[in-house]
C-alpha cells in the first residue's frame, strides 16, 4: 500500500500574537514542524501546541531557524558553522523537553525559513546541522527539500530523513524551486496544486515551468498554513489520496 | 567523612559580552549552573562553558531564569503558574541538549535571580517549577535557599534537593537572608566570609545580624563569580576544607 | 458646541504578526496611541502605522510601554524611577523621529498596559512619566485613567492632560476600573458600551458596579481595537454623537 | 591652523554588560558614536552615556546597527531599502530624545558594524541611510568611510560628511580596507598607529600593504575602544598632535 506523510508548520506565533490556523488544518496532516522561540514560539505557545500535536496524533517535529524574530527567521544571517551547530543543539533540546513532558517522542526536525534555504545550497550548513541532530538523536528524521544538499548530509552519515516536496510552488527543470520573489512561482489554484500533489505522491514526478516532466523523491509534502486556499487544498487533497488507496501517515512508520 | 559541594553561576556572558570569571572561579567548584538562554547565555556561550565544566570535571546545572535580558532576570516579573511550568521546561530542555551533545548528564537545577527569591517565598511558584524538573527527569536535583518554600517543594513530591547556602550574605533570624539592598547586607571581608562558611559546613549554624545562633542545613554553599572577592575567598575556602579533611563534591556524589 | 475625542491603540503587530484592526477602527476614531517597538511595534510597523494616521488625518500619539513583547507589556515588571523616566524618553524619540520623517507632529503620549496601570496608581511613577514627556515636548498632551495620579503629576508639573474613559469597562463608585480579570468587568453589550459612553460625554457620569452615579472627567474615550465589538459600537458611537451634534476631534483642538 | 576629529564608538554595554573603556577612552576623543538599543545600548546605558559625554564635552553622534544583540550587528542581515530607512528612523529619534533631554544637540550619524560596511559598497543601502538622515535633520553630519559609497551618498544630496579612517587598519591600495578576517589586517604596534595617523593627518596620505602610498581624505580617525592598546594610542596621539599645533576638535566646529 502506497503511503505519504503531509507536514504543516505550526505554533508561529508569539506571545499574544497567532499565526497560521494551526487548528484547522492540523486535522488533515500527519505531521508537524513547531517552532522552537527563537524565529517563533515562545515556551506557552510551544507547550500548547504540542498538545494539540499530541490530542491530533500527528508526529511532531522541531522547526529551528534564526534567532530573528523580527525577521521570522525569513532574512539570511551569516553566522559560522559551529554557531549553526549550536542553534539546532539549542532548538531541539527545547523541542524534546516539550516532547518529554508530555510524554511524547521528538519525531524529526526540519529547518525554517533562511536556514532551510542555506542548508538545501551549502554543503557546509547541512553538515553542520545534520551533525547537531545525529549528536542528540540518532533516529530523527531530517525533513528537507528534496534534491538538496540537506538531503546529501543526511544521509552521508546514515541519519534517516524525508524528502520534502510542494504542491504549490513551481519547480525549475533541474529540480529545485523557481524563487518565490518571481511572478508566477506560487500556485495559487487549488485543482492545480492537487494535480502537483498526485502526480508527485503516485509518479514521482514533478511538471516544470518548461513544461519537462522530472523525477522527484516525494517522501512528505509541505502545507503551507499561512497559504490561504490550504485548508481547501488538504481537505480535497485528502479525498483524493482516500479514494486512491494512499495512506497519510508519519514517515517512518510502519 | 564530611562534605560540602560549592557551585557557582557561570556562562552569564551574551554574544560579545563576557560577564563574570568563569574560568578563574570554575577550578575551584564542584558543580556550575549555566544561563540558558533567556535572562543571559546564547546558543555559543552555553556550549562554550558546558565544555569548560567537562573539562574541568565539574557537576552541570541548568540555571532558568526569567526572559528579560535587559534585566539580566533580576526584575520580578508577574507571571502565571503555567508561564512558569513551561519556562523552566524550556531552559532545561536546552540544558539538557548541550550536555547530551558532549555526553555528560545533567546534574542539577537552580533557578535563577529574581526566579529564585520567588521560588524561595511563594509555593505555588515553586511547586511549579519542581512539577516541571520531575516531569523532566526526576534524577534532576533541585538547588534551592536553604529553609525555602522551593526546598519545600521539591520534599512534597520526593524530588532530590539541595539546601544552599551563602557565606558572603547576611542571616536574619528566621533563616532567611538580609535584603541585598540593604547596608551591610553583605560581607565583603574574606576573613567573615570564611568564618560563615566554615561555620555553617561543620556546625549546620549561622551567625544573624541580631548575634543569634541559628541551624540551618548547607548543602552547597554559592560563590558568586561576580563579587570582587570571590577568587580570593573560593581558593582560601578550598585550603581550610582540605586542613579539615572535608570533601569538596558535587551534590550526591558518593 | 460640544466635543470628544476617541482614542485607539494602534501599530500592535511585530514583523510578521498582525494585531487589532487598524484600518477599520481608525476611521472613527481622532488620534490613535502606536506603539513605540519594546511591547509592540517595530521600525516598519511604526511607519506604516504613522502613514495610515496622516492619510487618515488623526493624531499621532506614543504608547510607550515595558520592553517586554513576549508579555505584550501587560506583565508588571519591578523598575526603578530612572529606569521608567528613560524607557518612556527612549520611545517617545521613536515616535517624534517617524512623526517628523513624515511632516507631522506628536500630539500626546499615553502608557501602556501594566505601564498605565502602574502609572494610576504610582505617583512615583507617574512623575518619572510626566517629568520624561515635558522634558521633551512641553506641548504633548498626557492621556491618563480619569482621577488616576498620572492626571495629577502631569497637572502639577501644568502638563496639558486628558482624562481618559472607558465604554466598555465597569467602573467601581470610587472612579476606579474593577479589575479585568474578574468576571463581569468587561460590557460585551453594544448597547450599554454606547449608553456609558455618552453619560459620560454629555454628562461627566457614569453608573458604577453598586448601581450608584458617580463623576467623571472624559476627555477621551478609549476604542479597545481588540474587542470583538469594537468595530460595531464605533461606528454606531459616531452616529450617536453626530445626532447630538457633539464634534469628534483630538484632544486640544480648537 | 591645521585640525582632526577623533572619534570613539560608546555606550556598547547592555544590562548589566559592560564593553569597552568608555570613561577612559572619551577623555582623549573629540566626538562619541553612541549605539541606540538595537545591537548594544539600552535606555539607561544610553542616557548614562549621553551624559557623560556632554559631561566631557564632546559631540554625541548616533551609532545606528541592526537590530541583532546576540551579533552586536556584526552579522550581515538581508533587508529592504526601505527596512533600512525606518531603522535608521528608529535609532536616530532615540538619540535625539536622549540629548534633547540632556540639553544637548545631537551632531552626526555614524552606521556601525555590518550596516557600516554593507552601506560602504552598496550605494542603495548608502541612499537609504542618507534619506533617513536627511529628513530628520539637514545639519546632521554623516560619518562614512573614507572613498566609500555612503560619502558620496551624503554627497549627492548635499547632506554635510565626514571621511573615516583608521591608524590600526591595513589599506589596500585602492583606498579599501584589507578585510578584518586576514591576518595582518590589523596593526597592533602603537608607533606604527601613530605613524599611520600623523600621516593621514597631515598628509592625506597612507602606505598600503603592497608599499604604494595613496591619498585618502581623512576628517575624523576612529578609536577603537576594544582595542588593547587603544588607551596608550589615543594619549600617545594626542601629545603628538599637541606638539604638531594640531587642533582635536568635532568635525564642523570652528
Amino acid at each position: 500500500m502506497r503511503k505519504i506523510d503531509l507536514n504543516c508548520d505550526c505554533g508561529e506565533g508569539y506571545g499574544i500574537y497567532q499565526f497560521g490556523q494551526d487548528e484547522k488544518i492540523i486535522k488533515y496532516v500527519s505531521s508537524v514542524n513547531i517552532a522552537c522561540g527563537l524565529h517563533a514560539g515562545d515556551p506557552f505557545v510551544i507547550a500548547k501546541t504540542v498538545l494539540l500535536a499530541r490530542e491530533q496524533n500527528v508526529a511532531v517535529g522541531a522547526h529551528p531557524g534564526f534567532s530573528d524574530l523580527m525577521g521570522f527567521g525569513r532574512r539570511e544571517i551569516t553566522l559560522t558553522y559551529d554557531e549553526i551547530y549550536n542553534l539546532i543543539i539549542y532548538q531541539i533540546g527545547v523541542m524534546q523537553a516539550f516532547c518529554k513532558s508530555q510524554n511524547i517522542q521528538l519525531h524529526h526536525v526540519k529547518p525554517h525559513g533562511a536556514l532551510y534555504n542555506m542548508a538545501a545550497r551549502d554543503m557546509n550548513i547541512a553538515r553542520a546541522i545534520v551533525r547537531a541532530i545525529k549528536d542528540l538523536d540518532t533516529q530523527l528524521i531530517v525533513y528537507g527539500l528534496a534534491n538538496s544538499k540537506l538531503i546529501d548530509a543526511a544521509d552521508e552519515v546514515n541519519l534517516p530523513f524525508a524528502s520534502e516536496v510542494f504542491a504549490d510552488r513551481v519547480y525549475l527543470n533541474d529540480g529545485i524551486l523557481m524563487s518565490r520573489n518571481l511572478k508566477g512561482s506560487v500556485h495559487e489554484n487549488v485543482d492545480t496544486m492537487i494535480e502537483q500533489a498526485l502526480t508527485l505522491i503516485t509518479e514521482g514526478k514533478v511538471s516544470c515551468d518548461n513544461g519537462e516532466k522530472i523525477s522527484l523523491d516525494a517522501d512528505t509534502i509541505c502545507i503551507h498554513g499561512d497559504n490561504a486556499n490550504a485548508y481547501q487544498f488538504v481537505k480535497t487533497l485528502r479525498d483524493r489520496l482516500q479514494e486512491l488507496s494512499i495512506n497519510v501517515c508519519p514517515v517512518g512508520s510502519k
